[in-house]
Protein backbone atom coordinates (compact mmCIF):
# COMPACT_ATOMS: atom_id res chain seq x y z
CA UNK A 1 0.00 0.00 0.00
CA UNK A 2 1.90 3.21 -1.17
CA UNK A 3 1.30 6.54 -0.10
CA UNK A 4 3.78 8.50 -2.02
CA UNK A 5 2.44 12.04 -1.60
CA UNK A 6 0.54 11.78 1.78
CA UNK A 7 3.23 11.62 4.95
CA UNK A 8 2.54 9.06 7.41
CA UNK A 9 -0.70 8.34 5.71
CA UNK A 10 0.31 4.62 5.95
CA UNK A 11 1.21 4.55 9.45
CA UNK A 12 -1.94 5.94 10.40
CA UNK A 13 -3.40 3.30 8.21
CA UNK A 14 -1.44 0.08 10.11
CA UNK A 15 -2.06 2.28 13.45
CA UNK A 16 -5.86 1.78 13.33
CA UNK A 17 -6.42 -2.06 13.00
CA UNK A 18 -9.48 -1.78 15.31
CA UNK A 19 -10.71 0.41 10.87
CA UNK A 20 -8.21 -0.86 8.81
CA UNK A 21 -8.06 -4.44 7.63
CA UNK A 22 -4.15 -4.48 6.05
CA UNK A 23 -4.38 -8.08 4.88
CA UNK A 24 -7.90 -8.98 4.10
CA UNK A 25 -7.55 -12.01 2.05
CA UNK A 26 -6.51 -13.59 6.05
CA UNK A 27 -10.02 -13.28 6.85
CA UNK A 28 -11.98 -15.17 3.91
CA UNK A 29 -14.41 -17.20 5.49
CA UNK A 30 -13.42 -15.62 8.91
CA UNK A 31 -15.12 -12.13 8.93
CA UNK A 32 -17.46 -13.09 11.63
CA UNK A 33 -14.43 -14.11 13.87
CA UNK A 34 -13.08 -10.45 13.13
CA UNK A 35 -16.31 -9.07 13.97
CA UNK A 36 -17.01 -11.42 16.80
CA UNK A 37 -20.55 -12.11 16.32
CA UNK A 38 -23.03 -13.43 13.76
CA UNK A 39 -24.22 -10.55 11.79
CA UNK A 40 -24.93 -10.06 8.44
CA UNK A 41 -21.78 -8.45 6.61
CA UNK A 42 -22.59 -5.67 3.72
CA UNK A 43 -20.35 -4.10 1.83
CA UNK A 44 -19.69 -1.22 -0.27
CA UNK A 45 -17.26 -1.62 -3.50
CA UNK A 46 -15.77 2.13 -4.20
CA UNK A 47 -17.13 4.06 -1.16
CA UNK A 48 -14.37 6.45 -1.48
CA UNK A 49 -14.11 9.13 1.62
CA UNK A 50 -16.61 6.69 3.00
CA UNK A 51 -19.52 8.79 4.11
CA UNK A 52 -22.50 6.63 2.68
CA UNK A 53 -21.22 3.23 4.81
CA UNK A 54 -19.86 5.40 7.88
CA UNK A 55 -23.64 6.31 7.95
CA UNK A 56 -25.14 3.00 7.46
CA UNK A 57 -22.49 1.92 10.03
CA UNK A 58 -24.01 4.06 12.64
CA UNK A 59 -27.60 3.74 11.87
CA UNK A 60 -27.56 0.08 12.19
CA UNK A 61 -25.13 -1.79 14.74
CA UNK A 62 -26.62 -4.84 13.85
CA UNK A 63 -25.35 -4.97 10.92
CA UNK A 64 -21.54 -5.35 9.80
CA UNK A 65 -20.26 -3.01 7.41
CA UNK A 66 -16.85 -3.71 5.23
CA UNK A 67 -15.92 -0.45 2.94
CA UNK A 68 -13.72 -1.44 0.25
CA UNK A 69 -11.88 1.32 -2.07
CA UNK A 70 -8.89 0.91 -4.39
CA UNK A 71 -7.09 4.12 -3.68
CA UNK A 72 -4.94 4.16 -0.84
CA UNK A 73 -4.95 7.84 -0.36
CA UNK A 74 -8.82 7.57 -0.63
CA UNK A 75 -9.12 4.83 1.96
CA UNK A 76 -6.27 7.14 4.14
CA UNK A 77 -9.31 10.26 3.98
CA UNK A 78 -12.11 7.59 4.80
CA UNK A 79 -9.92 6.46 7.62
CA UNK A 80 -9.52 10.41 8.87
CA UNK A 81 -13.31 10.48 8.97
CA UNK A 82 -14.22 7.78 11.26
CA UNK A 83 -11.25 7.01 13.64
CA UNK A 84 -12.03 8.75 16.54
CA UNK A 85 -15.51 7.03 16.51
CA UNK A 86 -16.38 3.73 18.45
CA UNK A 87 -17.80 1.44 15.58
CA UNK A 88 -17.12 -2.07 16.25
CA UNK A 89 -19.35 -2.71 13.24
CA UNK A 90 -16.95 -0.98 10.22
CA UNK A 91 -13.88 -2.30 8.75
CA UNK A 92 -12.13 -0.96 5.70
CA UNK A 93 -9.91 -2.22 3.18
CA UNK A 94 -7.87 -1.49 0.28
CA UNK A 95 -8.70 -3.99 -3.09
CA UNK A 96 -9.60 -3.69 -6.33
CA UNK A 97 -12.75 -5.85 -7.62
CA UNK A 98 -11.43 -8.51 -9.30
CA UNK A 99 -9.72 -9.69 -6.63
CA UNK A 100 -12.90 -10.04 -4.24
CA UNK A 101 -13.17 -13.56 -4.25
CA UNK A 102 -10.20 -13.80 -2.70
CA UNK A 103 -11.22 -11.83 0.49
CA UNK A 104 -14.48 -13.57 0.84
CA UNK A 105 -16.11 -16.76 0.76
CA UNK A 106 -18.75 -18.11 -0.74
CA UNK A 107 -22.44 -16.90 0.73
CA UNK A 108 -20.03 -14.71 3.45
CA UNK A 109 -21.42 -11.00 2.38
CA UNK A 110 -25.18 -10.71 2.47
CA UNK A 111 -25.47 -7.46 0.47
CA UNK A 112 -22.87 -5.52 -1.98
CA UNK A 113 -23.68 -1.58 -2.62
CA UNK A 114 -22.14 -0.01 -5.66
CA UNK A 115 -22.40 3.88 -5.57
CA UNK A 116 -21.22 5.84 -8.68
CA UNK A 117 -18.75 3.87 -9.86
CA UNK A 118 -16.71 5.27 -12.71
CA UNK A 119 -18.44 4.76 -15.42
CA UNK A 120 -15.77 3.82 -18.03
CA UNK A 121 -17.40 4.95 -20.81
CA UNK A 122 -15.40 3.39 -23.66
CA UNK A 123 -16.60 0.44 -24.96
CA UNK A 124 -12.58 -1.30 -24.73
CA UNK A 125 -13.41 -0.44 -20.87
CA UNK A 126 -15.86 -1.90 -20.25
CA UNK A 127 -14.63 -4.64 -18.00
CA UNK A 128 -13.99 -2.48 -15.43
CA UNK A 129 -17.46 -1.31 -14.80
CA UNK A 130 -18.62 -2.55 -11.93
CA UNK A 131 -21.73 -3.96 -12.98
CA UNK A 132 -20.07 -5.46 -16.20
CA UNK A 133 -21.03 -9.90 -15.97
CA UNK A 134 -17.37 -10.53 -15.17
CA UNK A 135 -17.85 -8.53 -11.90
CA UNK A 136 -21.28 -9.29 -10.97
CA UNK A 137 -20.12 -13.25 -11.53
CA UNK A 138 -17.08 -12.44 -8.87
CA UNK A 139 -20.53 -11.46 -6.57
CA UNK A 140 -22.37 -14.37 -7.26
CA UNK A 141 -19.46 -16.14 -5.76
CA UNK A 142 -19.71 -14.74 -2.45
CA UNK A 143 -22.92 -14.10 -2.11
CA UNK A 144 -25.39 -16.72 -0.92
CA UNK A 145 -28.87 -17.46 -2.96
CA UNK A 146 -30.98 -14.22 -2.76
CA UNK A 147 -28.11 -11.87 -1.49
CA UNK A 148 -28.56 -8.80 -2.61
CA UNK A 149 -26.65 -5.85 -5.15
CA UNK A 150 -27.55 -2.32 -4.43
CA UNK A 151 -26.79 0.17 -7.07
CA UNK A 152 -27.42 3.91 -7.93
CA UNK A 153 -25.46 5.97 -10.29
CA UNK A 154 -25.99 9.99 -11.78
CA UNK A 155 -25.27 7.73 -15.49
CA UNK A 156 -27.59 6.74 -18.10
CA UNK A 157 -25.44 5.13 -20.03
CA UNK A 158 -24.21 3.28 -17.00
CA UNK A 159 -27.52 2.41 -15.65
CA UNK A 160 -28.62 1.32 -18.76
CA UNK A 161 -25.67 -1.38 -19.11
CA UNK A 162 -25.98 -2.28 -15.53
CA UNK A 163 -29.72 -3.16 -16.05
CA UNK A 164 -29.08 -4.88 -18.71
CA UNK A 165 -26.02 -6.87 -17.59
CA UNK A 166 -27.83 -8.08 -14.16
CA UNK A 167 -30.87 -9.26 -16.88
CA UNK A 168 -29.00 -11.12 -18.89
CA UNK A 169 -27.04 -12.74 -16.05
CA UNK A 170 -30.80 -13.76 -14.60
CA UNK A 171 -30.36 -11.92 -11.18
CA UNK A 172 -33.75 -10.94 -9.80
CA UNK A 173 -34.40 -6.78 -10.36
CA UNK A 174 -36.69 -5.30 -8.27
CA UNK A 175 -37.61 -1.47 -7.00
CA UNK A 176 -35.56 0.48 -10.48
CA UNK A 177 -36.05 4.12 -10.46
CA UNK A 178 -35.15 6.84 -12.73
CA UNK A 179 -35.12 9.30 -10.07
CA UNK A 180 -34.80 8.33 -7.13
CA UNK A 181 -34.84 11.54 -4.94
CA UNK A 182 -38.51 12.00 -6.35
CA UNK A 183 -39.39 8.28 -5.80
CA UNK A 184 -41.14 6.27 -2.89
CA UNK A 185 -37.71 4.83 -2.18
CA UNK A 186 -36.03 8.59 -1.44
CA UNK A 187 -36.84 8.18 2.14
CA UNK A 188 -34.36 5.18 3.17
CA UNK A 189 -32.04 6.81 0.91
CA UNK A 190 -28.60 7.21 2.81
CA UNK A 191 -26.21 9.62 0.32
CA UNK A 192 -22.80 9.84 -0.92
CA UNK A 193 -20.61 12.82 -0.92
CA UNK A 194 -20.81 12.95 -4.49
CA UNK A 195 -24.90 12.18 -4.52
CA UNK A 196 -25.17 15.82 -2.45
CA UNK A 197 -23.18 17.52 -4.96
CA UNK A 198 -24.94 16.00 -8.18
CA UNK A 199 -28.56 16.21 -6.82
CA UNK A 200 -28.52 19.72 -5.85
CA UNK A 201 -27.78 20.30 -9.35
CA UNK A 202 -31.68 18.90 -10.31
CA UNK A 203 -30.10 15.84 -11.98
CA UNK A 204 -31.65 12.56 -11.27
CA UNK A 205 -30.27 9.73 -9.63
CA UNK A 206 -30.81 6.54 -11.19
CA UNK A 207 -31.22 3.36 -8.64
CA UNK A 208 -31.93 -0.18 -8.72
CA UNK A 209 -32.02 -3.65 -6.08
CA UNK A 210 -30.96 -7.14 -7.26
CA UNK A 211 -31.05 -10.37 -5.87
CA UNK A 212 -28.92 -13.08 -6.97
CA UNK A 213 -30.86 -16.21 -7.29
CA UNK A 214 -28.31 -18.74 -8.87
CA UNK A 215 -28.45 -21.87 -6.71
CA UNK B 1 -69.64 0.04 -33.00
CA UNK B 2 -71.32 4.20 -33.11
CA UNK B 3 -69.32 6.37 -35.57
CA UNK B 4 -71.08 9.32 -34.78
CA UNK B 5 -69.50 12.13 -36.61
CA UNK B 6 -68.53 10.33 -39.70
CA UNK B 7 -71.11 9.77 -41.75
CA UNK B 8 -70.63 6.17 -43.78
CA UNK B 9 -67.77 4.93 -41.44
CA UNK B 10 -69.55 2.05 -39.92
CA UNK B 11 -70.79 0.63 -43.66
CA UNK B 12 -67.19 0.94 -44.62
CA UNK B 13 -65.75 -1.01 -41.78
CA UNK B 14 -68.44 -3.49 -42.41
CA UNK B 15 -67.87 -3.36 -46.19
CA UNK B 16 -64.02 -4.80 -45.88
CA UNK B 17 -63.85 -7.91 -44.45
CA UNK B 18 -60.75 -8.31 -45.64
CA UNK B 19 -59.33 -6.08 -43.26
CA UNK B 20 -61.88 -5.48 -40.40
CA UNK B 21 -63.38 -8.17 -38.18
CA UNK B 22 -66.48 -7.17 -36.86
CA UNK B 23 -67.37 -10.03 -34.41
CA UNK B 24 -63.28 -10.85 -33.11
CA UNK B 25 -64.82 -13.39 -30.35
CA UNK B 26 -66.12 -15.62 -32.47
CA UNK B 27 -62.51 -16.34 -33.75
CA UNK B 28 -61.24 -17.05 -30.36
CA UNK B 29 -59.10 -20.18 -30.34
CA UNK B 30 -59.68 -20.17 -34.66
CA UNK B 31 -57.60 -17.00 -35.70
CA UNK B 32 -55.50 -19.52 -37.73
CA UNK B 33 -58.40 -20.49 -40.16
CA UNK B 34 -59.47 -17.15 -40.45
CA UNK B 35 -56.00 -16.33 -41.91
CA UNK B 36 -55.97 -19.77 -43.48
CA UNK B 37 -52.65 -20.83 -42.45
CA UNK B 38 -49.87 -21.68 -38.97
CA UNK B 39 -48.25 -18.88 -39.04
CA UNK B 40 -47.63 -16.89 -35.76
CA UNK B 41 -49.67 -13.92 -34.96
CA UNK B 42 -48.04 -10.84 -33.71
CA UNK B 43 -51.07 -8.62 -32.05
CA UNK B 44 -50.75 -4.49 -31.34
CA UNK B 45 -52.63 -2.93 -28.68
CA UNK B 46 -53.63 0.37 -29.12
CA UNK B 47 -52.59 0.69 -32.99
CA UNK B 48 -53.71 4.07 -33.65
CA UNK B 49 -53.55 5.07 -36.80
CA UNK B 50 -52.01 1.75 -37.55
CA UNK B 51 -48.96 2.82 -39.14
CA UNK B 52 -46.62 0.66 -36.97
CA UNK B 53 -48.61 -2.74 -37.72
CA UNK B 54 -49.07 -1.86 -41.46
CA UNK B 55 -45.66 -1.57 -42.16
CA UNK B 56 -44.58 -4.71 -40.11
CA UNK B 57 -47.67 -6.72 -42.24
CA UNK B 58 -45.66 -5.45 -45.54
CA UNK B 59 -42.53 -6.21 -43.66
CA UNK B 60 -43.02 -9.51 -42.83
CA UNK B 61 -45.53 -11.84 -45.13
CA UNK B 62 -44.72 -14.73 -42.99
CA UNK B 63 -46.37 -13.59 -39.67
CA UNK B 64 -49.95 -13.09 -39.11
CA UNK B 65 -50.82 -9.49 -37.58
CA UNK B 66 -53.76 -8.41 -35.80
CA UNK B 67 -54.35 -4.70 -35.02
CA UNK B 68 -56.40 -3.54 -31.98
CA UNK B 69 -57.75 -0.24 -31.25
CA UNK B 70 -60.62 0.82 -29.01
CA UNK B 71 -61.76 4.11 -30.55
CA UNK B 72 -64.38 2.84 -33.68
CA UNK B 73 -63.02 6.45 -34.82
CA UNK B 74 -59.43 5.86 -35.18
CA UNK B 75 -60.15 2.30 -36.18
CA UNK B 76 -62.07 3.11 -39.50
CA UNK B 77 -58.51 5.94 -40.07
CA UNK B 78 -56.06 2.68 -39.88
CA UNK B 79 -59.08 0.96 -42.34
CA UNK B 80 -58.79 3.73 -44.69
CA UNK B 81 -54.66 3.53 -45.15
CA UNK B 82 -54.94 -0.30 -46.06
CA UNK B 83 -58.17 -0.95 -47.72
CA UNK B 84 -56.57 -0.65 -50.87
CA UNK B 85 -54.22 -3.18 -50.82
CA UNK B 86 -53.83 -6.88 -50.55
CA UNK B 87 -52.70 -7.61 -47.31
CA UNK B 88 -54.05 -11.43 -46.21
CA UNK B 89 -51.59 -10.93 -43.01
CA UNK B 90 -53.59 -8.01 -41.12
CA UNK B 91 -56.75 -7.85 -39.43
CA UNK B 92 -57.89 -4.94 -37.78
CA UNK B 93 -60.20 -4.78 -34.67
CA UNK B 94 -61.87 -2.75 -32.01
CA UNK B 95 -61.53 -3.71 -28.54
CA UNK B 96 -60.64 -2.87 -25.32
CA UNK B 97 -57.72 -4.16 -23.34
CA UNK B 98 -60.24 -5.98 -20.40
CA UNK B 99 -61.80 -8.30 -23.18
CA UNK B 100 -58.31 -9.54 -24.72
CA UNK B 101 -58.84 -13.08 -23.11
CA UNK B 102 -62.49 -12.83 -25.17
CA UNK B 103 -60.72 -12.89 -28.28
CA UNK B 104 -57.95 -14.98 -28.00
CA UNK B 105 -57.14 -18.33 -26.56
CA UNK B 106 -53.92 -19.22 -24.58
CA UNK B 107 -51.02 -19.69 -27.01
CA UNK B 108 -52.57 -18.06 -30.02
CA UNK B 109 -50.62 -14.74 -29.76
CA UNK B 110 -47.33 -15.12 -29.86
CA UNK B 111 -46.23 -11.58 -29.40
CA UNK B 112 -47.70 -8.13 -27.89
CA UNK B 113 -46.72 -4.42 -29.34
CA UNK B 114 -47.76 -1.49 -26.90
CA UNK B 115 -46.67 1.62 -28.21
CA UNK B 116 -46.34 5.22 -26.88
CA UNK B 117 -49.71 4.09 -24.81
CA UNK B 118 -51.90 6.47 -22.59
CA UNK B 119 -49.74 7.28 -19.35
CA UNK B 120 -52.66 7.73 -17.11
CA UNK B 121 -50.90 9.42 -14.82
CA UNK B 122 -53.29 9.65 -11.98
CA UNK B 123 -52.82 6.71 -9.01
CA UNK B 124 -56.67 6.29 -9.45
CA UNK B 125 -55.83 5.47 -13.24
CA UNK B 126 -52.82 2.99 -13.27
CA UNK B 127 -55.26 -0.06 -13.56
CA UNK B 128 -55.68 1.63 -17.18
CA UNK B 129 -52.63 1.78 -17.84
CA UNK B 130 -51.50 -1.44 -20.74
CA UNK B 131 -48.47 -2.42 -18.39
CA UNK B 132 -50.79 -2.31 -15.12
CA UNK B 133 -50.49 -6.37 -13.29
CA UNK B 134 -53.83 -6.83 -13.95
CA UNK B 135 -53.19 -6.36 -17.67
CA UNK B 136 -49.81 -8.60 -17.85
CA UNK B 137 -51.98 -10.93 -16.42
CA UNK B 138 -54.42 -10.96 -19.01
CA UNK B 139 -51.80 -11.07 -21.65
CA UNK B 140 -50.59 -13.98 -19.85
CA UNK B 141 -53.29 -16.04 -20.32
CA UNK B 142 -53.55 -15.22 -24.62
CA UNK B 143 -49.36 -16.27 -24.66
CA UNK B 144 -47.36 -19.49 -24.55
CA UNK B 145 -44.63 -19.88 -22.55
CA UNK B 146 -41.68 -17.50 -23.52
CA UNK B 147 -44.34 -15.59 -25.51
CA UNK B 148 -43.40 -11.66 -25.96
CA UNK B 149 -44.55 -8.19 -25.09
CA UNK B 150 -42.64 -5.66 -26.76
CA UNK B 151 -43.21 -1.97 -25.27
CA UNK B 152 -41.86 1.80 -25.84
CA UNK B 153 -43.03 4.91 -24.86
CA UNK B 154 -41.77 8.45 -24.74
CA UNK B 155 -43.27 9.35 -20.77
CA UNK B 156 -40.30 8.36 -18.64
CA UNK B 157 -43.06 8.12 -15.61
CA UNK B 158 -44.70 5.50 -17.25
CA UNK B 159 -41.79 2.69 -18.34
CA UNK B 160 -40.47 3.03 -15.20
CA UNK B 161 -43.93 2.25 -14.15
CA UNK B 162 -43.98 -0.70 -16.40
CA UNK B 163 -40.77 -2.03 -15.90
CA UNK B 164 -41.51 -2.49 -12.11
CA UNK B 165 -44.85 -4.14 -12.68
CA UNK B 166 -43.12 -6.48 -15.54
CA UNK B 167 -40.02 -7.48 -12.92
CA UNK B 168 -42.56 -7.68 -10.49
CA UNK B 169 -45.09 -10.13 -12.09
CA UNK B 170 -41.48 -12.51 -13.04
CA UNK B 171 -41.37 -11.77 -16.66
CA UNK B 172 -38.17 -12.00 -18.55
CA UNK B 173 -36.91 -8.17 -19.33
CA UNK B 174 -34.26 -7.65 -21.51
CA UNK B 175 -32.76 -4.80 -24.20
CA UNK B 176 -34.04 -2.20 -21.85
CA UNK B 177 -32.87 1.33 -23.72
CA UNK B 178 -33.54 4.44 -22.15
CA UNK B 179 -32.90 6.49 -25.92
CA UNK B 180 -33.94 3.57 -28.40
CA UNK B 181 -32.70 5.84 -31.59
CA UNK B 182 -29.46 6.19 -30.26
CA UNK B 183 -28.94 2.25 -29.27
CA UNK B 184 -28.20 -0.93 -30.69
CA UNK B 185 -31.61 -1.72 -31.62
CA UNK B 186 -32.85 1.27 -33.37
CA UNK B 187 -31.56 -0.28 -36.82
CA UNK B 188 -35.37 -3.27 -36.80
CA UNK B 189 -37.29 -0.55 -34.91
CA UNK B 190 -40.65 0.73 -37.07
CA UNK B 191 -41.85 3.84 -36.51
CA UNK B 192 -45.31 4.76 -35.10
CA UNK B 193 -46.95 8.12 -36.50
CA UNK B 194 -46.15 9.62 -33.07
CA UNK B 195 -42.74 8.70 -32.58
CA UNK B 196 -42.09 10.23 -35.94
CA UNK B 197 -43.52 13.53 -34.12
CA UNK B 198 -42.25 13.29 -30.75
CA UNK B 199 -38.53 11.78 -31.62
CA UNK B 200 -37.86 14.73 -34.01
CA UNK B 201 -38.00 17.00 -31.05
CA UNK B 202 -34.99 15.21 -29.68
CA UNK B 203 -36.46 13.22 -27.16
CA UNK B 204 -35.49 9.89 -26.17
CA UNK B 205 -38.11 7.04 -26.68
CA UNK B 206 -37.30 4.60 -23.74
CA UNK B 207 -37.99 0.74 -24.94
CA UNK B 208 -37.84 -2.88 -23.62
CA UNK B 209 -38.82 -6.36 -24.32
CA UNK B 210 -40.05 -9.34 -22.13
CA UNK B 211 -40.99 -12.96 -22.54
CA UNK B 212 -43.84 -14.04 -20.37
CA UNK B 213 -42.22 -17.20 -18.41
CA UNK B 214 -44.72 -18.94 -16.72
CA UNK B 215 -45.55 -22.43 -17.26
Amino acid sequence: MRLKNIPGAHDTLIAHPQFVVMDPAVYKGKWKELFQNNQPIHIEIGMGRGQFIHTLAKQNPHINYIGIEKMSSVLYEALLKVKNESLPNLYLIRMNVENITDIFAKGEVKRIYANFSDPWPKNRQAKRRLTHHKNLRRYEEILPFEGEFFFKTDNRILFEFSLNELLNEEWKVRNVTFDLHHSTFSEENVLTEYEVKFSSKGYPIYSLEANMIKE
